[in-house]
């Protein structure tokens, strides 16, 4: 088995907020929405099931520390939660703060509009709530 | 606490297929793609974090289970597994066979095409299969 490696495209789109048991949490640069990802860090996977069963067990744990950080960040009307990974094949999982006056709403993010960036110092404000929030 | 009641658009827009500890299992009626849709048989659930722990921990076992039958039935591409209900309130989860070939492929099935309804034979006999991969 090779060793975990972040994959380069998650690596680009994402800055690294924490590390939790088991996952990477990245905040995808894409300010159009709260929008965390999870990382298995465990090589060669591509889907859920991938995941033996005590980790995934775990991962379940950790989706709802992420939702419950956006949450109390943001007090949002929704939170999405996906595995799709057609785009990226390393198993990584979207935790998304929705709202009724999101631009993509009611409709799914992906793919919907172009990223909008962060301001750098929005990002380091961002990032700062995010980690206190998650510890 | 109210009753649970399966929400009347996902009872429409499906058939059902069994009963886990948890979930009802339901078919999407759109045959584009092989799409099963779990819906945990707890009132007032909009989101996965609604869960307490330990429905969480059974919910991911059945989203394996549900991934598994679809894996053994088309091997397919990816298995897309997604919470999003924007459109539907009730907390329901989407475990869906994606295939590089697929209409919507590499984008989110979502909105992306109109349902293409089973014929009704084809219909009885994906109900068959998915009941006997899930058994």
């Amino acid at each position: 088995m090779s060793e975990f490696e972040l994959h380069q495209t998650l690596a680009a789109d994402t800055v690294e907020v924490t590390r939790f048991e088991l996952c990477h949490v990245l905040l995808s640069k894409d300010s159009r929405y709260p929008w965390l990802i999870l990382v298995p860090a465990r090589a060669d996977m591509r889907d859920m099931h991938d995941l033996d069963p005590a980790d995934q067990a775990v991962l379940m744990t950790e989706i709802d520390r992420a939702s419950r950080a956006l949450l109390g960040l943001h007090a949002p009307d929704k939170i999405n939660v996906a595995a799709l990974g057609n785009m990226v094949p390393q198993l990584h999982i979207h935790v998304v703060a929705r709202f009724h006056s999101d631009d993509a709403w009611p409709g799914p993010i992906w793919g919907a509009h172009p990223p909008r960036p962060y301001a750098a110092e929005a990002l380091e404000k961002t990032l700062a709530s995010v980690r206190k929030a998650l510890s």
